[in-house]
């Protein structure tokens, strides 16, 4: 483990638990029954106890991209051909993506970044380049990368939240594009919770049973070849994962370091999370969980790791899209909690709190 | 029944088949994974069958939050003092309370109704004055209101929605204030369901055991007293319902009529879509359902009615706050089918459709 991914880990501490209370103490100050709303309510204190302030503020919202291919490919686990990664990029950098669009309608800033997509890209307006190399290996023959890429890739998405945080990054979303992706998250799904592959693997983009079945063995032969050891994270990642995941897990760790919150968006994010967590339990108090995915096994790994889910609107398509719904919620309950009257202040009468408050 | 409501009633139309057809086509046609957007992209369908447009816009979002008195209060069947409701709305007034600050939030502006607070109110900036009578009459003892009170009360929501449609109105959403109405909606969705009273009434602003146990006791009351027809909706409005219950069954059925989406918030919201369905089961096409409150009896009566929730957030507030993220989604949605590049326009490689598309 290199200086900065060990710095980064060293700088995670607990929630403000000072913070928190005041937040929960104007929660029922304000003019509505208490605990009326809810998960709004539950969210704002989180947010309190990451940001370290009673009243917490989310003015730069920033969702992070990353963007990178998989060398299991070869084994045609995905309904897209390869090339779709680095189209899509290019469709992220020309604003038409369903990430734009939601990115837009919360007024978030989106962070496009090359971790390591096939054949690379001519320096471009808005996309940041942190490849690692052209695609991972494909993980069916061997290890999809060298430990110390996978090193590398989280130390890319640390460096990154770290200059983000001048420019003004009040809570990120996660996101990813990398056809074959859903595959390298199964298996990370595998190897954590030890479920088989057949148990938490799902159809991707909407490969039909025939294909599935084949994603399956596909899995398992990863599994079986590279025996992630789910005890080293940075083993599961080195041996399973992807350029994209590791840098999403970066994202994470320096985060929960600077005391931002993460909302993670689908399964691939999720896979990043489990990995982050894994290496710093703590994280999970800074992680929101914007959406369960459509994708088999997401439920699973949102239980595995402790995080319940905002939203359930059957969406699989990852980018940031759920993430940026989740962020638009998280902005909601911060603002009922510093902009909504008090009791007194609007002439309200109290109720008699029920038994047990 | 009056002219106006029997104008209304015969000018709701089915949706536009057309129009649907032709944005699942376009949805099929962006750089996405066919239906990877899930309840998003049916939303989005659904609005554009409403609006009888392909790309159907979403310009001007409003939030109608109507306010009244329970006579069945004196009863003692909720947590706070009657005089809340009126104070609630001096609060909307003020922009204090957490509709404001969610309307804010996604960009609607709140129209305030006085469909009958006790005691009225001086005319006041941004107060819609539409008051039936100063609260309804207790219904444990005889009917809340004449069937007359309960048709004027829908053709003040009609009225409301026809006058604000040469404002600019492309979607509402629906809201309610009045303290005890979670009894009278209760009693409603009882005379619909057949349920038992104990099975379809919960705790409201938050009563303990025993309270809950009275409120029972009063529903089943109002019940025998009254003997709602659920064959004859205006018959269990005026028996057990509330002057903004009737209000906002005229909001739906307008909204219906002009082909205006309306997103109905929790338990209150519901109790008068399951009269407004019931006058005219068409109008279930035109609603969007925007959460499943924590309310006891909000799942069983969105079933009734044949709605699927889109949030699960634990909510029990009420004055629209649902409806107001149910907006948002709204919203996201419809960008998504509008602004969102195609396949060709962007140079993505398409799939290979999965079997049976």
């Amino acid at each position: 483990m290199t200086n900065s991914l060990y710095r980064v880990l060293e700088a995670i501490k607990p929630l403000d638990s000072t913070a928190m209370a005041k937040a929960q103490q104007r929660q029922y100050s304000l003019t509505k029954p208490q605990d009326s709303l809810g998960r709004l309510e539950e969210l704002s204190i989180q947010i309190a106890g990451i940001q370290g302030k009673s009243i917490p503020e989310l003015k730069h919202k920033v969702i992070i991209t990353m963007a990178a291919d998989h060398g299991v490919m070869d084994e045609e686990v995905s309904l897209y051909p390869q090339e779709v990664t680095r189209q899509m990029v290019l469709n992220f950098l020309q604003g038409g993506a369903a990430i734009n669009i939601l990115a837009r309608h919360i007024d978030a800033r989106v962070i496009i970044v090359d971790m390591g997509v096939i054949g690379g890209f001519q320096p471009l307006p808005g996309l940041l380049c942190k490849m690692i190399d052209f695609g991972t290996k494909n993980m069916a023959k061997g290890p999809a990368m060298t430990r110390q890429q996978a090193t590398d890739a989280i130390e890319a998405g640390i460096e990154l939240v770290e200059s983000e945080i001048n420019k003004g990054l009040d809570i990120i979303g996660t996101g990813d594009m990398g056809i074959g992706n859903t595959t390298a998250s199964s298996t990370i799904l595998a190897a954590f919770s030890g479920k088989s592959a057949k148990n938490v693997t799902g159809r991707g983009t909407g490969i039909d049973d025939e294909q599935l079945t084949h994603k399956v063995k596909v899995i398992e032969t990863a599994l079986s070849i590279n025996k992630p050891n789910p005890e080293d994270p940075l083993d599961v990642l080195a041996k399973v994962g992807g350029f994209e995941i590791g840098g999403l897990v970066g994202v994470m760790l320096a985060g929960a370091a600077q005391r931002v919150p993460v909302v993670i968006d689908g399964f691939i994010s999720g896979a990043a999370a489990l990995i982050a967590t894994g290496l710093a339990p703590q994280v999970k108090d800074y992680l929101i969980a914007s959406h369960v995915s459509a994708e088999t096994g997401h439920k699973l790994m949102l239980d595995f790791i402790g995080l319940k889910p905002l939203l359930d609107l059957n969406m699989r398509l990852g980018e940031g899209t759920g993430a940026a719904l989740g962020i638009s919620l998280a902005e909601a309950s911060v603002k009922i909690l510093g902009q909504m009257a008090t009791f007194t202040e609007a002439g309200v009468s109290e109720a008699e709190p029920p038994q047990g408050k």
